[in-house]
């Protein structure tokens, strides 16, 4: 890419100006995964986890409205986080929320957005261990996750193979209709799908169908048919490849063990696991099929640049 | 403290809102400190050493101004964060990085903010593993900050003993004069204490001296003197009371290792230990003491709400 001093950041897409962030890192021993996917790992020697972090910004305007119920607030903005975590199949251990609110905003809808934190932190017995208070016009929440998961055992978006069956945990495309602020993250679903030993790669569903399996395709220079019936059964095909805010895990695994998968699965979970799509040689080509055609999907996700 | 429906944030303390905000959080098994220090501490079985995290805003309008140098935002930004590692005795080990920028932000000052920020991290040998980039108006960094130290070997703010002596690992007073934009923070220094097996208590300077040091004493109900004369060699002693964001470490040792301590940081460091107070039985009071007087300090250093 080419950079002219008089640039604005709207001149770049956000790959662009993450790839021009991230050109001056060096990563140290410690870490395995550094910038690139849902999360960071490092290992510590004679440890026997490797450690998981990641980091999301939810903030009034973007990912919610100012009239938006306050504890659902607090609940989607630690659920990204967790679902990062779950993305890479591991346990989360504890988060920090950086806050930024007026000195005008209720004391009680404050406590309501923490209610919310609360209320989802207890459920997977992960505990707030610190952050930040600040004062500022737009009400922003940043928070820092931290999981852990046996050494070497990271779930990565590379890692797909020629074809790989793709599975999403749960139905997509209902993300306007409320989801994005009211979803449990697929935590368990997570770790066990990296206990199976079935996955190749993973990815949460936050950014849209068409774009987050992109992320899965690319870095392997592989394509993907979506399976254009199955995608109408969850929702229309146009709000599944671009709704976003889903926070279902979509993840590959090969076709040998797809009978195998399904079975254990469904002793594990109640809810239906979707076989939506396989991974191709076509590289980085997405098409949608059905019986009598394909078509070439285009037109990206929801980018926040 | 009471509660009332229709009450605002600025109706409150800063302390007040933090305990409002954590009444409901369940610490879990991993978790050796909590919300209330410079930093949270974990411990992970089987593994050596115990995980040190904090994270800390940098937000245009009240750490720095729209006209600042770019490269000296980005370096605050992380030196806010090592400097609490630093107070933990901790080895910084990498950061994550949410920043909240205007589209309309220029692409070159962007890269000069973080040209900043891994001048700081490779000094250090940090490295920079993630973060989330997302579009607002006002200019704000969080960043999130990990690193290690030796199982139960972290220096916490609780600790300081009657009879202690209080010393700071540099000159206090200087923040407004630039030093608040500009400043190493005491990695190497951190680590050393720590080691030493000299330090009772340790936290760093970002409130200003008056605030601080009520936070090492506080959890002990004791109080503290402080050498007018010493304070007034630094810079002038309100100076040095409540400019707050010297980064400087503050920490307290019995009196009898204070020679050893002395000759042994000479002999590492070419930056002078200033011998600032001491602590008392005198709960929770703060006097300024010279040779024919004592006066009581009052006032408190800058708080953000």
């Amino acid at each position: 890419m080419s950079l002219n001093k008089e640039n604005k950041i709207s001149d770049y897409s956000e790959k662009e100006i993450i790839e021009l962030i991230s050109s001056s890192n060096n990563n140290n021993d410690y870490v395995v995964k550094g910038i690139g996917d849902d999360c960071a790992v490092c290992k510590f020697s004679n440890d026997d986890y490797d450690h998981v972090y990641t980091s999301d910004a939810t903030i009034e305007g973007i990912h919610f409205k100012n009239s938006d119920d306050c504890e659902l607030i607090g609940s989607k903005a630690v659920g990204r986080v967790l679902s990062d975590l779950a993305s890479m199949g591991s346990k989360p251990v504890s988060i920090l929320v950086n806050i930024v609110i007026s000195e005008n905003y209720s004391v009680n809808n404050l406590q309501r957005i923490y209610s919310g934190i609360y209320s989802l932190l207890n459920s997977f017995n992960v505990s707030l261990i610190g952050g930040d208070l600040t004062s500022g016009k737009n009400l922003s929440l940043h928070i820092f996750g931290i999981g852990i998961l046996p050494k070497g055992s990271a779930i990565y978006r590379c890692g797909a193979k020629i074809g790989d069956m793709i599975w999403s945990t749960g139905k997509l495309g209902k993300s306007f209709l409320g989801k994005h602020l009211s979803f449990t993250p697929r935590v368990y679903e997570g770790i066990w799908l990296r206990e199976s030993g079935f996955v190749n790669s993973m990815i949460d569903i936050s950014d849209g169908l068409a774009t987050d399996l992109r992320y899965l395709i690319e870095p392997s220079n592989l394509g993907a048919f979506l399976y254009k019936d199955n995608l109408n059964i969850m929702s229309s095909v146009n709000n599944v490849l671009y709704d976003g805010e889903d926070y279902e895990l979509l993840f590959t695994t090969s076709r040998k063990y797809s009978l195998d998968l399904q079975n254990k699965w469904n002793k594990s979970f109640d809810t239906k696991l979707w076989n939506i799509g396989e991974i191709t040689d076509k590289s980085n080509c997405l098409y949608l099929k059905s019986s009598d055609q394909l078509t070439l999907i285009t037109k990206d996700g929801y980018q926040h640049f």
